[in-house]
């Protein structure tokens, strides 16, 4: 088994018991923001880095939606600054500082403040934590890391195609989270191939290692599921609930979008069941090998054990020139083959015994856990 | 254990994380769509195989009801060029074409979109995917086989007989669906027997490959209720919620639908109880088994190892001329014989003392777990 | 394990997929329809075996509440024609034919249409179908045998005690509810019976027949479970909703059957409870035994074998004539006495270990699981 | 483990199915009724044991509030008149008589009736049905048996301390079903020590008979849990729902009382869980032993029997006179040493190889269970 | 296994059943009350230790918000007289004094009564109860213990910083229940620490002590869960209920410390999964482990047992000059060598035999679980 860390050291939350809500205490690990906007109309769309906040204000003015992305969130100064300036809450904010949430949804007064998981295809076994606010003409986002998982997206805006440039930030905040639902696909899929081969492996000869295996994608589907569950139900209150920014527009796209959510959480529970029954398999094949070998030593021992004594009997060394009571066997002319004869005779019988109570096949073999048998 | 493939590959979604929604990505490896059209009135019905999609648009005009069959998902043009006549929304059409969606009911503005799986009587293990439209004056149905699971309901429509022409498209929804669960019964039925012929192997004697037959009645029955359970929601859906399209009147006919689902759940679960038992009642035995060895083992050793001892002591060789306490036994008149009453004395012992620990049966007999005891 | 059906055979559906629904199809194994009919007022009561199906509308005409029983569904053709008469949905006559429904209430527009099983005191093991509809005058009845299990009511009806014959048909419907309901209290009391039997059998010697007695009660327990909650469930819903032809008045005393329902659920509850423990001991104590046999052999084992090898060395036959370092001690004085004493020196050290390890009690005896100890 | 009656025989219910509702069938078994009346206003009280029915109509005309407690129930004619003079429903009266009833709270026009179980604490281990009748001017309670856990409330009614003689009825079915719930907390405190003990035990030497003290305790949580939730959950419907005669004002002290329910819920569940827990560590401390003896036995057998079978080798008689290739070693000089050295040699060569496996520590001793090590 | 105390004996209820309620008995070990005031208002704010309780009266007249602070509830005299001039509930007065209730949130008409069980960080195992008064313009605190949990809440009010000192006495109870919550964090992280250890102890060599140590983990997880599954759900309430005293406008800072307690109860769910695992982990290895030891002592018994039993035929005493049938083999010329070569035949036919049936490895050596493969 692979340690795994269902909350690692670095998302713990930095709190002092009794601490003001609201204050923001930097992660001084974390990487320096780098704010990224992409400001976009019907027609046209802008995109710029920006390091001046204050040059946003203008960009904010100037355009009917506004994406602004930040990667980075240990950088304290430059989060409560973007939070002033559009008005953000500072409960919010110390929650974006504090990776680690849990997905929520959050309506304030003037916009909308969601937290989820973003699986890191990136890296591959870890995901980050996309804090996102929606605003009447702004979404931002804020990411843990640099590497972008939504580049896809700005294709999508600089090309125009579709309904995004057309159809405001709710729009946008719903192609955000379809991305992050669909990131999951191509993981479980690759999890559902692990697993197939280990059924595979587990029909086979399988060993030590293939449990480790079986226990390690358990792990890694509890820790899908801990994710999307979530996720899901986090679409199901933007489906269910009136919220503030949200257009209903988008509605139809979000049911959409909460049907893969279902989906990867029935695939989830799927994998879980073969996983579940994979490991069932493994004990009981462990135990019919015990027990297979319980029953070869039982058969060899209790036919040998009592010719062993009968042997040693005829070992003993009475003296049979001063009694004709002691061993007058031993000097008969068949005594030696009697002897054998008596052994076979045993061995036969218990043999016949053990085939009577099923514990030898008929071809007199001990039934053995071969591994034809076995798969 | 048989390989189970609870998502196949076949059936996965072709999904780009971040793509735009409605987009229609063929499957290359899908068959070419066969369009059937079956248009009716209280009088008459029209037969007829479209290849044209252009044609469809004047029997939609022409008759009350027109059903519309497509087999075949995987020729995404025409898919694209019916949903734009029919005005179906993009994002149904997308799940008409990833196969592999959850059984789910989804109302658009103008029509009604179902998705659920059909039970594949002809290969037998497997499931299809049926997507369904419900329009004002239209059904249309998607099928990924060309094999015709609703061949009877055909029939019905042609010959006129009960209300099917007579009671618009809500009719035919219900006449398909109720078909799809009812489909279930002879499966089911015959995994029945399956478990009946494996209950009657577990009261006997069974092997390695009873437990494999039951591991996979069981992985089917999940398979089933996975089916069968979200079927049964449907139902239950279009029996509470006021829908587009769906006629009330064809309540009292979902009601018997929803109650036939409703007994194959149940039918699923019985089912599953009995195998949990014969899982169990195998374990059981097997544990027994292995008890029953270890008792034999012990009784066998430890009757003659310590028989064995006494033997091997007389066959020291110490010399009795040099010393009168060298094993003077081995001279007395009697010594042979006295050691051999020692030896049944001790295994007399051993026995009545196993007697009253219980090891051993009134009659003497290590208690083996004989065939007829076993049942 | 005895075999249990849940779903015999003769009750499956006889179902076609596809097929209209309303269609009769009759089960030629089943028995012919007798037809019984009990009309009263509150001053008299009649009672005539009807043959001809017309001379029932005459008695629906005369008398206030009429009671109609049938008894044998497989004759279709009366079945269909009583339908016709009193204007049965052609649905419920299915589920009347189609005998194997689950426990379930369908409110029609004329009348209410409830289907329960009905424990069969007769033959001990089995229910039968039981199928009612309550009309503003009449209640009819459906049961797939003869034996009349509801002949009390019969008896109330024709003495006139109570309020039986003044209360209509909705009291006749809580009074047949009532005797459905409470059948199983002697068939559970009998369960409990042996129930506490085996607890008793448990507690001292128990052997394989006893787990195979466990198993069946635990089979039986589920069977009353399957029959009883769906009908606790019926009752629920009889006491919470408005439905057609169920007059309140008699809500307190559906209430009442309601709490007997709930009583008897408890009670199957309470006795699964007990059942598991039972087969929780047992498998405790079988692997307590293991234990103790496993610990008789390693000390036994553990003695003799070291014994053994040591009485095996001085019966090698090395020559002492031509070596003085071939076995000297053999032509010792006290060779043979000291061979002996350090056996019994090995011999009790080993004890001591084993008695330190706790394996062997403080009076040397090694810990087997003698019958009073188990209990 | 102790037979435990969940249901004795004594509280059977004595149902003939079919039979009409509302018939008081006597139990010959049950105590003669003594009917003890305390009447009481805000000013006074007075306290008179009934043997005439009758008596009681003046007095409940006389008084404010009258309660009426009834020891014995199988005198069913002393309950019917009883019943007729203060007008209770004839369903409940037979609730009365039937003991073995659920808690459970039922609304009638006049009155609420009430049945709960009172924890017996004078015979300890069995609880008697009480059956309340609450009206507006009386509350009646019956009793199975003569002691009368209620001593405490008639002190504080003759005493006239607190609310309790002024706040009518409700008041004073609040103060009895307090009583009854409360009569749980040193039965429970009993059982808590009682599991302490068993703790300290199984992390010490522990047997055969704390496993079935651990498995007494377990089945009398699971008799208080049965008790205490339909209690909980009848008090949470009194605080919830309106109900006849039952007074607003006592609101804030039923919640006091369900709290105290509550509690008591939770302290079982707290038990069950210490107790799951001790049972699964006596188990794997089992498992461990099992282990332990195993490894014992393989390590003294692996040793010594190869070294018996070099022994033996040389036991042989092979007759070194005839032939040179007879066992020439048993004539060379250090033959005999020899032997014994290759013996040692096998045994330490073994003994290195157990140790890198792991089954014997550093110490070369084989790592037995020692109590020190198992606790 | 440390002995758990799930209800330590120090906080069982004093209850005599039947006693009137809110009547308020002393524990005579409690600590004697110390009384902390801190009044503030927007600008000032005065702390003070009050000894005689009429000085309170004129505080609360005087300022704003008034914070008194208990510190140990068994001065019975001092909890009364404060209840009296701060008219408490008699009722909730005595959950003040029975320490060891629930989390509950009681609504009087005046005030707003609170009891959950506050973590103490001092002696790290235990928790004490904390109640809770909120009126219109005070807050009371009772606590058990002298050391004070809420010391930066003192401080941040005499500071004045935030919005504490202006946002009323709503505000303050929010403050208190989010350092109750938070305090969790730190003793959480503590035991994941620790559980991580353990991870890394189970991967590797592990003992009887990491099985204790991990139950002592879960029972500490079971407890955090006890205490923080109520917390979270008294937020809950305190978020969805309009309740006496309590301002809207904390309801975004409730949210938060209710997103907090959500957390907190994640945290501890994913900690108790992988500590199930991590049991399951050495069950399972524990189980591997007797398997490979099987393994060994059946290979060296089946191989060596029937080696002994060759060799004692040879050890055997008949004569071969009274018979030419007696073991002419002991003067064959090659008797001995062909003997041993049969041995090694014997013995290389067994291996061979075992190396197909899987139990040796390709290597000729048993299958034992060496510490690499282990881990």
């Amino acid at each position: 088994m692979h340690p795994s860390n269902p909350k690692s050291k670095r998302s713990r939350k930095h709190v002092r018991p009794g601490a003001a809500p609201g204050t923001l205490v930097g992660d001084p690990r974390a990487e320096k923001s780098r704010i990224r906007v992409l400001a976009f109309g019907p027609d046209r769309c802008e995109e710029r880095e920006v390091t001046d906040i204050l040059d946003l204000r203008q960009l904010l003015e100037a355009w009917p939606t506004v994406w602004v992305d930040v990667a980075g969130v240990g950088d304290v100064q430059t989060v409560a600054r973007l939070g002033e300036l559009l008005q953000l809450h500072r409960l919010a904010l110390e929650d974006v500082v504090n990776v680690g949430q849990r997905t929520k949804l959050d309506p304030y007064d003037e916009h909308l403040f969601l937290v989820t998981r973003v699986y890191d295809a990136a890296n591959g076994h870890d995901s980050q934590q996309l804090s996102l606010f929606l605003g009447e003409r702004f979404v931002v986002t804020f990411r843990e890391h640099a590497p972008d998982p939504f580049e896809p997206i700005r294709t999508r805006v600089r090309e125009g195609k579709g309904r995004i440039r057309t159809s405001g930030p709710s729009y946008l905040v719903y192609a955000l989270l379809d991305a992050v639902v669909d990131l999951h696909y191509p993981a479980l899929y690759r999890l559902g191939d692990e697993i197939e081969a280990l059924e595979t492996e587990v029909l086979g000869r399988w060993s030590e290692t293939t449990i480790h295996r079986l226990h390690s994608v358990r792990s890694r589907l509890r820790g899908f599921r801990r994710e999307l569950v979530p996720q899901r139900d986090l679409l199901h209150t933007l489906l269910q609930e009136e919220l503030p920014c949200m257009s209903r527009s988008v509605h139809v796209y979000l049911r959409d979008c909460h049907d893969h959510a279902n989906q990867l959480v029935d695939l989830v529970e799927q994998y879980r069941e073969v996983s579940s029954d994979l490991v069932a398999a493994c004990l009981s094949q462990a135990s019919q090998g015990v027990n297979a070998t319980m029953r070869v030593l039982t058969v060899i021992s209790t036919i040998f054990i009592p010719l062993g004594v009968l042997a040693s009997v005829y070992g003993m060394n009475f003296d049979p020139t001063t009694s004709p009571w002691n061993m007058p066997e031993l000097r008969w002319r068949f005594g030696y083959p009697a002897v054998l004869a008596g052994m076979l005779v045993v061995a036969g019988a218990m043999l016949v015994w053990f085939r009577r109570a099923g514990w030898i096949g008929a071809n007199g073999d001990a039934r053995t856990p071969a591994p034809a048998e076995r798969s």
